[in-house]
């Protein structure tokens, strides 16, 4: 359908597409998550992005394994999902003076960015299986469980607030 | 930190942001889904879509309930990331000729849309709860349930198709 003709023929191809794009996506959360860190008050929040940015450099050498196992090479493909993302979390933190309403809207934007990678892997998994490909899916999975530890582990840090603010108040 | 000033000083401004945001990209799925719909040709993932839809829509004048329960007026804020997840989903689409891919395609494009508004609206329904409007959270709870459905509903359809694949190349 595209004017200038396909180039995603096949599943095989829409594999390789995501892998770029999800590629690409790590560099730009890589980048972005030193920023958070700095801009982070409460020492979980602070500690959990310096975590995570550890985490991401090694996603991205297990996307280099995968691409590898594929047989194609390693190369990223601009994702406007994540450049929106990411658009959006630097729009809102610039807007913020007080740091615990820093802290929540840091908070909102890592889990934003947790939830695009659980959708990026958890499709490009099921692709694999798809494709047969279950070395590459098995490599995939072991990022997703992360994210999704990640995400729970943000999750926590939100209902401890929630928590602290019932306290102070009933206090 | 802005440098035109800030509009964000509390958390209470940062849950009517997040309010307005979701209630805008809420319109923008509205607007997408008919032509996702259009688009599929498998018959479940078609129906999904249109029945999303209507839960779309259901979730804008639920938005509006939570607004009014909070005493501000229904508005919207442009969101960068729904903007670019759109933008991501056209582009993908658009280079694909074969319906079996592009229904994957869709499929993915769909699940990025619900993970987005599962963190959105996770977010909101904490945020409502820090802010002890147990009633806001409720609301918003019952459509963060609707979305969990919705991607579970397209993990399945995804899920299908993996086995349909198996069985042919085993038959």
């Amino acid at each position: 359908m595209s004017f200038f003709g396909s180039s995603t023929h096949t599943l095989d191809d829409l594999f390789v597409h995501g892998l770029k794009t999800v590629y690409y996506a790590e560099r730009q959360i890589a980048e972005t998550l030193p920023k958070m860190a700095a801009m982070a008050t409460n020492r979980d929040l602070r500690a959990g992005f310096e975590q995570h940015l550890t985490e991401t450099e090694n996603q991205r050498v297990r996307l280099e394994q995968v691409f590898r196992q594929h047989g194609v090479e390693a190369a990223e493909t601009t994702c406007p999902a994540i450049d929106g993302i990411i658009k959006a979390a630097k729009a809102t933190a610039s807007d913020i003076d007080d740091k615990h309403v820093l802290d929540a809207a840091l908070t909102f934007s890592a889990q934003m960015v947790e939830h695009y990678e659980i959708a990026q892997y958890g499709t490009l998994i099921a692709w694999a299986r798809e494709l047969g490909r279950e070395d590459c899916a098995a490599l995939l999975a072991e990022t997703l469980a992360e994210e999704k530890a990640t995400d729970d582990k943000l999750t926590q840090i939100a209902e401890a607030r929630i928590n602290r603010t019932a306290e102070t108040q009933t206090a």
